[in-house]
This record gives C-alpha cells, sequence and structure tokens, in this order.
C-alpha cells in the first residue's frame, strides 16, 4: 500500500474535505447550553452518517447527556483508537465576532488560508484531520490500514459528566493498542508535538470567618481578627523565598526531569522572553533555578486564582469583615498524590488559623497528572512520521494544562494515549473569532496517513 | 441661680420635652440623598425656630450643600459653643424597620422606655438634650448662665463638605471659650464619659497588575507572576510576629499613655471577654501585651478592609489574573503625621513589587489624631457634673473612631472641645431600628444643666 497516493490524494481532495469541514461546523453543538441539546445531537447524527460513508459500523451512543459516537472497522494492523469531541464552546461575546460563528468560511489572511467558526480549530476541525485522512486512505485502498475505533464525545466543553462512567461501561468495546487524542497543538508553525506530559489539578477553596458580623475599625480596629489579615498570611506562606511550595510532604512524587527530555526541550530553545513579553511580563516567577518549559510542563505550582473579602467597591469602607476566601489550584507533576496533598494543605492551613475563628474548605477537583511511557514503539513510530511531514522534528512536549482523558484512558483501558494536535497558539479557542489554518488542517490530515501508515508497519 | 429648680423642670417637663423631639424625628433630613434636599432644609428651619423661641438670634446659614443652623445668646459666664447635627443616615433596608422610621414613638422595652425612629440617638436626641437644658434653664431663670454659641450641621453623615469652609469663613464669630460636642456615648449606662483621645484615619488603596490580561494557569501557571501572590505578600508582611506594624518609622509619634490615664483605663474594668465574645471572637488580636483598651484608644492599627482579585463568583477557574487589589487603613493617635506614613507606606509596599508588576495607589483620607489637653479647668468641672449626674464617676476616655469635627475646633478656633453624649452601644445608629433610651434623654438633659452650671461657676 502507498502512502504517497494517499497524500496525494488528500492534496488533491483539499477542498472537498473543506467543505465537509464547514458543513459539520454550521451545528451550533454547543454543549452546555440546552438550548442546543438538538442542535448536539445533529452533530452526532452526521458523523455517524460520514463515518458510514467510510464503510464504518458506527452508532450514535446515548448518555444521560449528549451522545456519544462510536465507530469501529476491521482491517490488518494493530487496534488504533481515535479520540475527539464534537462539542464547542458557546459564541457569547456575539458583537466580538467579524462573521456569525456558524457560518463558517474560508478566509485571506496576512499569515495564510483560515477556516474561520465556531469549533474549527477546538476540536471539529481537528478530529476531521483523522477522519479525512482514513476518507482517503480508504479511497486509495479500499481498506484501512489498521482495525480503528472512532470516539466521539459531545460533553468536553461542559466537564465530560458522562465521560467517565461509558468508557467504564464500555471498556471492553474501548480497549485497543493505541489510542490516538487529537485535541492539541503543534509546538511552533514548524514543529509539531506529541504531548506526553500533562498536569494534573488540584483546587481548593478556603474560606475564613472571624466575628460573627462586619464590624466597624473605628470601634474595634486593633482588637478584634480581621479575616483578611489571617488570610494573606497564610496566602503567602504557601512559598518560601525561592518559589518552592511549602505544604509538607508537597514534592513526594515530583521527578526530576529525565536527562535526555530535558535535552530534548533545550533543544526547543523556547523563548520564554517572548512568551512571557507578549503577556506584559519580563521575569520567570516559579522556583528559582528551573526553566521557563520546567516550570510550565513538568513542575508542580501552587496559584491563587481568587481571593475576596470586606468592601470591594468603589471609595472605601472601613470595615472588618466577618469572612475572607481564596481559591487556591496546585498544578501537580509524575506521582503526585491530588488527595494527600489536599489532607497536608488542609492540615497547614488549619494550623495556621487563630483558635477563635474558624476555617472551612470547598474541594474544587482532584485529578492526577498523566505520563506517557514513551518507550513504546507507536511513539516513536508517530515522532518520525510527524517529522516526516513538517520541517523540524517532531517534539515529545508537556503540557500544563489538564487533560482529563489522557488519564482516563490510562486508568480505564490500560493505554497511554498519544496526543498529537495541529492547532496553533493564536487559534482564539474559546474565544471570538475562533480559526483553524487551512495548514492545520492540511497537514494534519497529511500527518495521520502517515502516522497510520507508520503504526502499521511497526 | 438654682440648679436643682432647673433640674426639677427638666423632670416635670419630660413629656413635653419627648414630644418636641418627637415632632423633629418625623423630619426626614437624611443629608446622602439629594431627594430629601427639602427635608433638610425643613429640620434647619424647626431648629431656628425653637432657638428663637428661647431668645436665641439663630439663623439658617446657607452653604453649597445643607444649611448651617448658628444661633447665639448672651450671658455672664463664659462662653460655650454647642455643636450636634440635624441630618440623619439613610433608612434602608426599610424591611427590617418595625415601624417607620419617620414616624417615631416612645416604645415600653424590657430595658425601659425608648424613643424608636431614624435620629433618636444620631443626633437629634443628643443634639436636643442640650437644647431643652437651655430651655428649662431659660424658663426657670429668664436668663442663661453662660454665653452660647448653637452650631448645627446638616451634613455629617454626607462627609460634611461644607463643615470646614464655613468654620474658616466664620471663624471669629465661631470662637468661644469652651466647645461641647455631643455625638458619642456613655461608657457604660452608669458610667459617663468624655472622650479625650480620637484617632486620625488614612486610607489608601493599592491595585497591582501583573500580566496585561488574564491568563490560564494551565498555559502559565508556574512561569507568569501573579499579583494575587504579590499582594498577599505586601500584606502579610504588615505586621510582625508581635502584631506591631512595620512600615517605617510608623510609630513616631505614638506615645505611652500616660500613668494617670492608664490607671483610670484600668480603673474601668473593661471586659474585652463580652467585647469580644458578644462577636463572636476570644482572643484579642492587636500587638501582644497591650490592653484591649489600648489597642482601641491609644494604639494605632493597620487593618485590610477589602480585598479583591481573580474570579471570585461560584465554582471555580483557573485564572491568573491582570490585576488585585486592596483597601488598607490606618488607625493614628498621638503626634502621628498620616502624610509621611503614606509616603513610607507606599516605599515600602513599591520595594516589594517584582520588577515586571506596576502598583498603583489611592488615597483615601487622611486625617490626624485629636488628642485633648484635658488639664483645662471646664474638663475636670464637666466631669464632677456627670459624675453628679450618674451613679459611678465619669471617665476620660479614648475613642477608636475618627471624629473629624473635634480636630477641625482645635485648629480652626484652638478650643480642645469636650465630647459628651448619652448614646448606648445598643441604640442602632446608622442601623434599622435607631433607639434613644428616654433615659439618656432625660440624663441628657439633666447632664447639661449640671455642666453649664459647673462651667458658669468655674
Amino acid at each position: 500500500m502507498s502512502l504517497e497516493a494517499v497524500l496525494a490524494r488528500i492534496d488533491a481532495d483539499l477542498e472537498n474535505s473543506t467543505n465537509r469541514l464547514l458543513e459539520l461546523l454550521r451545528i451550533r453543538s454547543i454543549s452546555t447550553d440546552p438550548a442546543y441539546k438538538s442542535e448536539c445531537d445533529a452533530a452526532a447524527d452526521w458523523l455517524v452518517k460520514d463515518l458510514q460513508s467510510l464503510g464504518v459500523d458506527a452508532q450514535k451512543r446515548p448518555t444521560p447527556g449528549h451522545p456519544m459516537v462510536v465507530g469501529h472497522v476491521d482491517g490488518d494492523g494493530p487496534h488504533v483508537l481515535f479520540y475527539g469531541h464534537y462539542d464547542v464552546q458557546p459564541v457569547d461575546p456575539l458583537n466580538l465576532w467579524d462573521r456569525d460563528p456558524f457560518d463558517p468560511a474560508l478566509e485571506d489572511t496576512k499569515n495564510g488560508k483560515v477556516i474561520r467558526g465556531r469549533g474549527a480549530s477546538d476540536d471539529k476541525g481537528q478530529l476531521m484531520t483523522f477522519v479525512e485522512a482514513c476518507r482517503s486512505w480508504k479511497a486509495e485502498h479500499g481498506s484501512l490500514p489498521c482495525k480503528i475505533t472512532f470516539f466521539f464525545e459531545g460533553e468536553e466543553e461542559s466537564g465530560s459528566p458522562s465521560l467517565v462512567p461509558f468508557m467504564q461501561e464500555n471498556a471492553d468495546e474501548l480497549r485497543s493498542d493505541i489510542v490516538l487524542i487529537c485535541d492539541t497543538g503543534l509546538f511552533q508553525s514548524k514543529t509539531p508535538a506529541i504531548v506526553t506530559m500533562l498536569r494534573g489539578l488540584l483546587g481548593e477553596e478556603i474560606i475564613i470567618t472571624g466575628p460573627n458580623k462586619d464590624l466597624h475599625s473605628g470601634m474595634y480596629g486593633g482588637v478584634a481578627r480581621n479575616p483578611i489579615r489571617v488570610l494573606t498570611r497564610v496566602l503567602a506562606s504557601l512559598h518560601d523565598d525561592t518559589g518552592r511550595i511549602t505544604v509538607p510532604d508537597f514534592y513526594d512524587g515530583v521527578h526530576e526531569l529525565d536527562p535526555d527530555m530535558a535535552a530534548q526541550w533545550n533543544a526547543l530553545n523556547f523563548d520564554h522572553g517572548t512568551f512571557l513579553g507578549d503577556v506584559g511580563l519580563g521575569l520567570p516567577a516559579g522556583e528559582v533555578g528551573r526553566t521557563p518549559l520546567e516550570m510550565i510542563w513538568s513542575q508542580p505550582t501552587c496559584e491563587i486564582n481568587g481571593i475576596n473579602g470586606g468592601y470591594t467597591g468603589d471609595g472605601f469602607k472601613t470595615v472588618l469583615p466577618s469572612l475572607a476566601s481564596a481559591k487556591v489550584s496546585f498544578r501537580l507533576v509524575g506521582d503526585q498524590d491530588p488527595l494527600k496533598i489536599r489532607e497536608n494543605f488542609r492540615a497547614m492551613v488549619r494550623g495556621m488559623i487563630p483558635s477563635d475563628c474558624q476555617v472551612a474548605f470547598k474541594p474544587h477537583g482532584a485529578s492526577r497528572a498523566s505520563v506517557m511511557a514513551t518507550d513504546a514503539a507507536e511513539f516513536e513510530a508517530a515522532r518520525g512520521a510527524l517529522s516526516d511531514e513538517f520541517p523540524d522534528a517532531a517534539a515529545f512536549v508537556g503540557c500544563g494544562g489538564s487533560i482529563p482523558i489522557a488519564g482516563h484512558f490510562q486508568n480505564i483501558t490500560g493505554v497511554n494515549p498519544m496526543l498529537i494536535g495541529f492547532a496553533k497558539d493564536d487559534d482564539q479557542i474559546h474565544s471570538p473569532n475562533e480559526k483553524y489554518d487551512l495548514d492545520s488542517f492540511h497537514k494534519g490530515m497529511r500527518s495521520w496517513a502517515r502516522i497510520l501508515d507508520a503504526v502499521a508497519r511497526k
């Protein structure tokens, strides 16, 4: 079977594949808003029909929320599962869009042609790169090079409430040799990436109560405990002067970066000056002695995401408030245990609360980091395939954020997924004027053809 | 001239004097709300007419805001100026009142009869104690024991914008030997008080900017500076571990309490357990080694009155905010210089801001403490007069709050005012269901008769 012929067909079919994507983008599948329930259903139907046109045994599968789409097609090679999501983010504020977000179009820009519309990049465009690669392969060769399971979700943008139960109930059906997830980006335009480390996340809300009502600072100032003062002392103590996090045993399970990976990351020549400069900053703020990529990809964090207490309107009120609160989150790496960290964090905070104040905690999620074992043959195969398609060699990279689906595959079907995507930093995902470069779409399709070819041969 | 006869007349006239107060309380003189402008005017007219009925040469005096009422009456003794204010606080939330706030009435309660209505205590009831004492004196003796100037303001509850200009323009007219201000309270039901120390106030707002927009903590967490973290470190550093304030030179001008005053305060047996227990607290929070009364009356404070940054709604957002802000106030004592403290505070904060963040400050008022020289004869005379009226001896006390009028007299007419009032802690001033104990009103009138008698004889 010739890869070159498939690539040539992908090139020749670009106008048609783009038009099919535009058709999918016209469906208003906003998962978080119940008003769009039937549109989510319509997007699932569209995908079922499209997969069936490739000879895939595809079905819409009900959940308590929006349906999953699952399809199977036989082949000779290894069993590959591909995951993407067909739901999209809301489009507010609508007035900041330059066109109707659900009337997508190909636009010329100074950086080339882009597909403009909600979901173009996140994740319909990315999802279709794989479907289109399969379509060209099938058209060229009459069959696919691997046994493939397609698995599309419709609730990714609204917290995936049905995902884990569905995966657990259908674990046998979803078990595969290789998992491909297309919901990430390129490292840079010329440098494709496979995400092999994802940080976990622990969210905690702290509410400190001092006096049983707001007090006047003239009457009580000096003698009555101010919960904002207690809170600022707690929060200021979460890092030491070198930027290390002080929660007891916090660094248990944080591993030093493997020297090969460190060398590879250094070779990326990440421009942290521009990275920070673009958002108006100049000094890396993390632990002393760490590179910026380490700080984002392989080191844990503790961040204060919100704080509130007392009078915050215009002008001034000399109030001693009854309450002060903060939202704190930890990004976790390696084998850090979120539940143990939660316990140690709460004990540390409790130890700093004066005996006549109270502290309450609200949990907001706790997920471990995902670290892929990159020594499996498919990782090298995929890296090689991507490197063939792009000017620069593909990199194994980390991701500062949390993509829970990766951990679910590790936990439920026991496979280290490969996160490969073609989005760019300026795609405006979740924002007005979302776009996907035509180049991302085109090279994405070609990349999947190469990857399927490579893993089939391995 | 017999004091006893005046006191007997005050007792006999209590029903009439109460009815006159109820008449004044029916006027809706809310100074902060422009909708009540004509009612403020009506309250001033009512007072002018009432003073004229006592033979006082009284006039409504225009200002850019609500009018002042100034009245003069001759007499043989020292020249006494009496200050009070006829404006009242807004009444919201109206649904928490048990009656129409402007349909006042005498009510029986388990603690005796009270006059219920907006302004009953703050300050119409207090103001009228003095007017009624004068009325009884005049009725009994045909003249007053002192030369008296009445000075009533109508903007005290809305920041007194016209007060200082009016006092400066009319300084000669308002100059007197003695100034009496009736806008404070008893130390306890049985213990009257003369306030001789008032704390000053310095308000500052800090706004720290880090990144030029809100960032995602997955993408930037660890490497980008979080302004909330910067802010909490600044705020947590404002006190050392013993509760002392760390702003450089902050304690310049803070004097140790005079041993006589300290002994007197100790003799008051202030129940700080109940004081704190009533608001749900148990441990004095100020500087180690200070008594609670010292903390409230004669020690400076630094309080965080409000803090805000990042996401503070329900749920969680892993945002690194661009901005974080706090409102900080200092209560000042002795000879502390608010402008020097502002300068040192800002320099200290600036010194803690990383070079790629910005800090801005908004000033919110700066007033010195007022400390009265209590060795003038009238202070002892008034203390003796009050001690004769109440079960316990009168005390020279401090006040944790700031009453700017006291400093204005010191600065503009050069007199240390005597702040004497009869309000109680449970009067609900500024709150729904404000009241003034009939006992406060009655003993207040009798106290002023005694004080006028005492200062006339001195």
